[in-house]
This record gives structure tokens, C-alpha cells and sequence, in this order.
């Protein structure tokens, strides 16, 4: 069987994992969000796709989400001591590796798909996994400042999530470069050869949304005729994790499972799977023409992931039928 | 008293030390070699000027007197991990932020002296620290190469140095770009107001040597009309350090403190210090014209680094006279 995910960072590595799990023979081709990457010391840092990687590679650090295990920071520091920051985004030694030979090889003049491709050679994800696109695209969140002209302004995703915590209201979520960019190689023929496109419990705008907002790529999903089958992020009207509903809130959908079944819409999405907590939703969503199952949706441990991903097959299968 | 020091790595930032320790008051320009730069990773890493500013900056490794105090290795660790190399060039973590620094800024346009002056702010070694040029000059070395086109090829300086440890016979030594290079901002501008100008006891043919070999240094330090004073780095026929002896054999020089004193030669030096045990090589010297001293060269520890600077000081005022 051959599935494609979309997938943004920890939420979307965690389920992978359990997705590798429940279907060990499958052929899975991973499409990792690009949009929160970011330039930082001069090195070009990709978020989603190395939480992606160290997390089905094994080398992330489990309690955090994000980063290596067995992580130091004399490099930091020594940034820190030459006054050159952000000092808020905390890059380790180890990962810092990564970084510099990813920017070592874009400067050869390789592009991000095959930069990708050779940086899993060393971490064996077990999976396919591109970048949404070669071309760069950065999500920007506008927010309130006073000093700026018109009162707003817009800062990288990574500022407003890392470095204000998403603490401040956001007025609205742009993908800059989006609209220019093209599907990275083998994304629009992994989803035309897949049998299953799944959405995994990533935020639905900036993770997700990114990757459905390089033109092509909601497209592709939609002809494929494949079921499209996707979990929500959103439990119990709180995301399970991060600040979904910060952004949700930017682009006017309410922080609720069916709310979010709507963002994607029935054209993209055959089935939908909500918590048992929001059981309740089931008929709001499948009047929408979603089919929708609710079960337990916390990704609490590699055993209740791989059941998620479990339900995920077996209602795209219900949908298939 | 204005001081005008060609440095090198090792030898040049010990001896740096003791002049400063000699001459607290005097306003010390030092010109450094970048001959060895070298791009590791896409890395611009600067092994001779960051010598001298650890080490007069309090950073260095003491006993390997190169390199990081407290250092660790584990972003080298990881780019062997990726099988990325070289792995002969040992960079550690914190060596690495300062060459992420540098590589940032000079990517943001800013040239090499003036990247240089940014990292002193933190380092304050207490001297002027100038590149002798902003433009890229790269030290080759030609070694025998059965396989190669002619029998021989040109490797880095620092493959030459580190990798193969100057164990294979240099037919050449070429600092190339050099004929192109210009001195960097401020560089002819010390000379020309210097009250003195002293040669460590550096490697003279790929440390001062690559110096002068920037068009405009050499006559600017020959038409200053002020005393040029070096010390020998070749004490009882050997090099005190390094494998000096390997690039003079390249270059036709005999590994004497007479034969480097000739190879500067009496229209560039004024005064030549030359080890006790080197005391017969004296009248030799003085015989080409250049004024000669036998005294203690080993830089043992600050106190024998300091008197061999205040000896060299005396040299040049009796030179002076």
C-alpha cells in the first residue's frame, strides 16, 4: 500500500512513527512542511522536516519533541559570547551539524529535495520523505505593533511561535513565496501513484495548510480519487499540542475538530477522525459530507499512535468502499 | 611606540604575548596571515588570525596552542556521522561558532578585516588585528602525484600540513591570488606610521613569507625607513616548531637562522636575533648586512617570550642608532 503523508513537525513525526507501526509494509511517502524554515547564523534550518527525520530516525529528543537527544550547546554559547543571536531559538551542537551540511550542500548548488534525500541516507527514516518544495516559501504572521506603519506588521512564523510564543493575537497567516512555488520533484507523482493520503494531527494552517498552498499540491490530492483521510489537532476544543488555536483564531475558524473538517472542506477531505471527547461533532461533520469516526486521538505513547493510525486506514477503507 | 608584527599562527600569536607583556604601552598592529584559510563545511575558517586572537584573548588550548580551551567535538562528530569531511581537520565546537560567525557576515558583504575587527570586540586581544588582506589568497603546496598529469599536483596548505603532516617532499609553495591581492584597510597604513617592524619567529615562507608576498607589503615595509627586526624560527639547524624546514627545502633555503636571514634578505631586515646556540651564525649574518644578536629563542614560558621581544626592541632601537 502506498500512503502519502502531509506532515508539519512533532505532531506529524509522532504519528509517522506510529503509522510505521501499524502498517510495516507500506510504502510511505512523507510531504514535510518547509514553510517554518528559517536562515538563522547564516545556516538554513528545516524544523519540520529534521523533526520528521530524527523522529523516525532515532536520534530525536523524545521528551521535547524537537532536537537531538544527548544534546549540548557550546556552540550557542559561544554565539551568545559573539553577541549574535536569536538568542531565542535554541539550536544544539548536534543539530547544528545538520544545519551546516545542509547549507554547505544548497551552496553546491544541490536543491532541498536532494538535500533531504541525502541527509536520511545517515538517518534511515523508513520513509520517503520531500519537502513540500525546492523554492523557498516562509509562512509570516501579521501581528499588532504600534511603532509600524498601519499599526501592524509581519514577523517570521518562527519569531512568532518560538520567540513570542504565539502570545500575541495574529491577524492573519501568509506563506510568502507560496504562490510562486512548485511541488518539490516526486511530490505530485507520489500523490498521483498513492492509494491513501492521510493528514496527520498537524496544525491545520501552518503546517498542513502550508504544504495544500504551493499550487499543484491540494489539486493532485483532490484528482488523485484516493480516500483523503485526516485526524484533528484539535481535541476537546484545545489543541492536542502547540497553539493551533492561535492561528486557527487568524484566519477565522473556531478551535473546535468539525470547525477544522470545514478549513479542509469535503472536496479535500473524504474522512475525518475526532476524539471521543468530540464525539458530538460526528454529525456536524458528516453532514458536511466528510465521513467522520470519533476514537481516542492522544498520542500518548508509540502504542496509541500506531492505533490512530490503524483507525485512520480503516475509515479510509470504509471511504474506499 | 607604534609596533608593526607579521604574524603567523602558533609562533606568532606566542610571541605577540611576550611583546605585550614587554611593551604594555606600545600600540601593537598586527598583520596577519590568511594564506591558510580554508573553506571546511562552507565554512570560512581563518586558522592563523583566530590563533592570534585566542590567544591573546585568553581562549586558547594552552598545551596544543591552537584551538578552543574546553573543547568538545560534537559537531565534528556528527559531519563524520553524515560522512562528511575532511575529517583530518579537527574543528571543534566552540572553534565552530566563530566560523559561523565570520561565514555569516562575510555573507551579509562585510570583508575580512572588518569581520575580524567584530570578533575582537568580544576577544579584545589588546592589539590591532588586520588580515593582510581582505581578497582570497590560498596557499598551495606542489607534491609528488604518480597519478596525476605531470607526475605532481597542488594541494591546500593545510591538506600539505595537517592531513599528509608535511611528510611528502613540496616542490612548491604558491600563495595563490596573491599577485591579484591588495593589503587589506588599514595594513599599509600601520606600516607607513610604525616606529618598528618585527618578524616572529613565524614560518618565513608560508607565514611571513605569504605576508609579504601581497603586493605592496614588502616595499611598504622596506620604504618606512624605521628598523625591521625578525627572530629566527630555526634554532640549531631545526624549526623550533612546525615543520618549517619542509617548505624552506622547497623553496631553495637552507633550515639555518643564517639562510632565512639571507632569504628576507638586507633590503627588507635590519636586525636578525638568532638563538645562542646559533651564535657562530652570527658574523654570517652581519656580513650580508644585517644586523645580528645571539640570545635565548625558545618560547618556553611568557618570561622567555617577553625577553625575546624586549631583545628584539633592543635590537631595532641599536639599529635605529
Amino acid at each position: 500500500m502506498r500512503i502519502v503523508v502531509l506532515a508539519g513537525g512533532i505532531g506529524g513525526a509522532r504519528f509517522l512513527r506510529g503509522l510505521k507501526s501499524a502498517a510495516p509494509d507500506a510504502d510511505i511517502t512523507v510531504i514535510g512542511n518547509t514553510g517554518d524554515d528559517i536562515h538563522l547564523f547564516g545556516l538554513k534550518v528545516c524544523p519540520d522536516l529534521d523533526t520528521v527525520m530524527y523522529t523516525l530516525g532515532g536520534g530525536i529528543h523524545e521528551e521535547q519533541g524537537w532536537g537531538r537527544a544527548d544534546e549540548t550547546f557550546a556552540v550557542k554559547g559561544e554565539l551568545a559570547a559573539y553577541g549574535v543571536g536569536p538568542e531565542w531559538f535554541g539550536l544544539g551542537d548536534r543539530d547544528f551539524a545538520t544545519h551546516i551540511v545542509r547549507t554547505q550542500m544548497i551552496g553546491a548548488g544541490y536543491p532541498l529535495s536532494a538535500v533531504t534525500e541525502a541527509l536520511c541516507a545517515r538517518w534511515q527514516p523508513g520513509v520517503r520523505l520531500l519537502p513540500m518544495s525546492d523554492d523557498r516559501v516562509e509562512t509570516h504572521v501579521l501581528i499588532d505593533d504600534p511603532e509600524a506603519d498601519g499599526g501592524r506588521r509581519a514577523v517570521h512564523f518562527q519569531e512568532y511561535w518560538v520567540r513570542l510564543r504565539a502570545s500575541v493575537p495574529a491577524h492573519a497567516v501568509v506563506p510568502v513565496g507560496a504562490e510562486q512555488s512548485k511541488p518539490a520533484p516526486g511530490v505530485l507523482e507520489a500523490i498521483a501513484a498513492a492509494d491513501v493520503v492521510l493528514f496527520p494531527p498537524s496544525n491545520p494552517i501552518v503546517s498542513v495548510g502550508t504544504i495544500l498552498a504551493v499550487p499543484g499540491i491540494r489539486e493532485a490530492i483532490a484528482d488523485a480519487g484516493v480516500p483523503v483521510v485526516g485526524l484533528s489537532p484539535i481535541v476537546g476544543d484545545a489543541p492536542v499540542r502547540g497553539m493551533a488555536d492561535k492561528v486557527l483564531a487568524a484566519v477565522g475558524v473556531e478551535s473546535t475538530a468539525a470547525a477544522v473538517a470545514a478549513h479542509y472542506g469535503s472536496g479535500l477531505l473524504d474522512g475525518w477522525l475526532v476524539d471521543t471527547v468530540d464525539a458530538h461533532a460526528t454529525a456536524e461533520v458528516e453532514a458536511a459530507g466528510i465521513r467522520c469516526r470519533a476514537v481516542p486521538l492522544m498520542m500518548t505513547d508509540p502504542v496509541a499512535t500506531a492505533q490512530m493510525a490503524r483507525e485512520a486506514l480503516t475509515l479510509a477503507e470504509e471511504v474506499r468502499a
